[in-house]
């Protein structure tokens, strides 16, 4: 038996090695046109900003350590078309698979617009993206970062620290849109403008301007000298191979059923590439983060090797470490409650990460929503210790935690690590009082 | 009406403030023996370390805060019986009350050995306490530390980390034994040995020897040098009062229902003194932790104020700082199930508390305990990002989790903040191997 997993990042490999742990004879070859493989891509702001030394440190495994757990690891290799069980690769040749595995993940989206071939236009996916960027910028004073998500932020502090002008522009009005209200994001703006980088909201990237190489930026009938531009503007998922085989395409990505099953028999789909519900919606929605690429990684290997596991609707639970501030989301916003005319209740505490004795301590902004009584959403900006409450709040509202459980929930405390008193149980109450 | 509340701690000041949150008309009469107030006893060991500059830092609120509530604190003055719906002071004055409340807290336990009563002993629990051990110290080389609970570990780090030679007693043959494993326990004592603290274990302290003051310590028949002594052998609920009063004592401390309602009409009771329920087990147990006394006084200013609030079963969810660790433990540990025959599964997990790659991250140690394919209990050591981790646990065990949920959650991933699986879910993934 055989299976083909077409791309190596998390999901592909994670499925790749899954399958493996639970099935030692199932013959397993990843074909992908990487040249580099099993990295996190979601690390490249940081080797830019200099915190993680070079690009080789991320690169976490090679196609032999997969070689030696009896993984085959065909870099720099397209799948072409997948027919017949088969699956043609570019060199012509075809291999045949029992089961097949479409982790084809996502490409950035660029916008159509005039420059976006001229030299000193980036985008950031790949670690050779990063080698480039890293690269060009040498020469480079000016830099406009275009999308103002986390990975567009996170570089734009990455190039602030390297010395950098930057210049963020946004269509949306507010940064990080994906994951904050416009209160929360403000937030996150102000302390990038403190730090000197600069925001244009609300406004698309209308042209690139320069002859050969970037020269300038055109927003909103005005033109902004910069020699860098880098496109930070989200990410499509790769259905063209999942469409080639056959599979049913959903309104987003490759449809899956909860056994992340395509519509076409033995082909299963996983990462980016495929749709996937939002939990408080019912919804069908995109999860492009490697963490659910991994989970839904795990569930296909295990699903081949015979056991039944599900994929369960997601909440988006995001981190982004930007500068000095760590900043969370998960579930509905309240700008996406409004949006989809969803009643919501609000509650936000400001608090201390620490006792307020406690040296070191730093803000804590902590919002939660709720639905019928149910905390729904959470959005949390601090310093230290965020990343795990977004988790907690994960698990609060997985398990339908009503906003009164959530103010009388037994925490831990001690001075050097948290308030007596938790702040995700100051802001239910909060919300209580509003009734 | 008037409410009187006996205890200034956590549970006393906290039901005044709540009460008052919710009653404008309300007379509240705080009655404490205590001369400084609102103080987080929990802070007194890194005081001692010199991390918080003096005792001054740590009072949060004076008599005078609390008088602009319209809450009458009086200090220094003891409640010495209840009677007809009267409190009688140490002054000989009776005040009536429409609704009383028992806050009287714990008190340490003194071994009954000889020496106990010489100068240079202190226990760890007031304010005076801890300025009396910062001036005695002075004078000091050499201090022995009996128990090695929370607070005697963060004590004998705080003595070593101002150049005293430390030597540590207890009785239990491991460190910690409310709220980890031997296993586990083992790693917290390898660290404070490696800073040069030493131990003896499983060993009660016979004596405490000298003339007037502190020479040293009798242990298993063997005499150690030390000019001081820390007991930190636990604490005992107070409840001479409620016995006074009429109310029902527990096997541990006053009873009360999960309206926090003594046996005694209007007479409520809140924090180290009462005994409240395993939510595991569901026997009888104390829970003498600053965070359930703010819980409690909760539960009961808002009953008083005519609201209908319970206080759930706890998990005992406990965290500490002991120098550059921190540890943490909630629910059922693998010996207290084991000494009960609950059979129980367990994972455990060596992870890092961010990406491989990131700098920066350090080790993390999870240990799940898991009953009937539940979570039910969990151990974490760590030097980051452990107590957030610890409430995951507390929200996962009070919501019945199941440790295939707990393996498959959503949680959020950035690599400066955590490795893209989620260690709790590796955990969980070992048990689920198991079966």
């Amino acid at each position: 038996m055989r299976t083909i997993i077409i791309g190596s990042g998390a999901a592909g490999l994670t499925a790749a090695s899954t399958l493996r742990g639970y099935n030692e004879e199932m013959e397993i070859i990843v074909v992908t046109k990487d040249k580099y493989i099993a990295y996190s891509p979601c690390a490249i702001p940081y080797v830019i900003e200099g915190t993680i030394k070079s690009f080789e440190d991320i690169i976490m495994r090679t196609p032999e350590d997969y070689k030696k757990r009896g993984i085959d690891v065909l870099t720099e290799t397209e799948a072409k078309d997948v027919r017949d069980n088969k699956v043609e690769l570019s060199s012509g040749e075809k291999i045949e698979f029992d089961y097949l595995v479409l982790a084809t993940g996502s490409s950035p989206f660029i916008p159509p617009i005039e420059g976006r071939e001229l030299e000193g236009v980036f985008k950031v996916k790949s670690l050779e993206d990063g080698k480039k960027i890293l690269e060009y910028m040498k020469n480079c004073e000016k830099v406009a970062v275009i999308g103002a998500g986390a990975i567009g932020l996170e570089m734009a502090y990455a190039f602030k620290k390297r010395g950098l002008d930057v210049l963020v522009v946004e269509m949306a009005p507010q940064v990080l849109p994906r994951f904050l209200d416009p209160d929360m994001a403000e937030v996150v703006k102000n302390y990038l403008e403190s730090l000197g980088i600069k925001f244009i909201l609300s406004k698309p990237l209308e042209k690139i301007l320069g002859k050969d190489k970037v020269e300038g930026i055109l927003v909103d009938g005005q033109t902004y000298d910069v020699d860098m531009v880098i496109l930070a503007t989200g990410v499509r998922p790769n259905i063209e191979l999942a469409k080639k085989a056959g599979c049913k395409i959903g309104k987003y990505g490759i449809e899956v059923d909860e056994y992340l099953r395509t519509s076409v028999k033995n082909i299963y789909a996983a990462g980016d590439c495929v749709e996937v519900i939002d939990m408080i919606t019912g919804e069908k929605t995109l999860s492009p983060f490697g963490s659910t690429a991994v989970r839904q990684g795990r569930v296909v290997g295990k699903n081949i090797a015979g056991l039944k596991e599900t994929f369960p609707p997601v909440l988006n639970a995001a981190i982004s470490k930007i500068g000095e501030l760590e900043v969370g989301g998960v579930g509905l916003t309240a700008v996406a409650a409004n949006l989809k005319r969803i009643p919501i209740n609000i509650g936000k505490v400001k608090a201390l990460s620490r006792a307020r004795y406690y040296p070191g301590g730093r803000e804590l902004i902590i919002k939660l929503v709720a639905k019928d009584n149910l905390v729904v959403g959470g959005q949390i900006i601090g310093y230290e210790r965020v990343a795990e409450r977004i988790d907690l709040l994960s698990v609060a509202i997985t398990k339908k935690v009503s906003i009164k459980e959530l103010s009388t929930m037994e925490f831990c405390y001690a001075p050097p690590v948290k308030m007596v008193k938790e702040p995700i149980s100051l802001a239910a109450e909060k919300i209580l009082k509003q009734e």
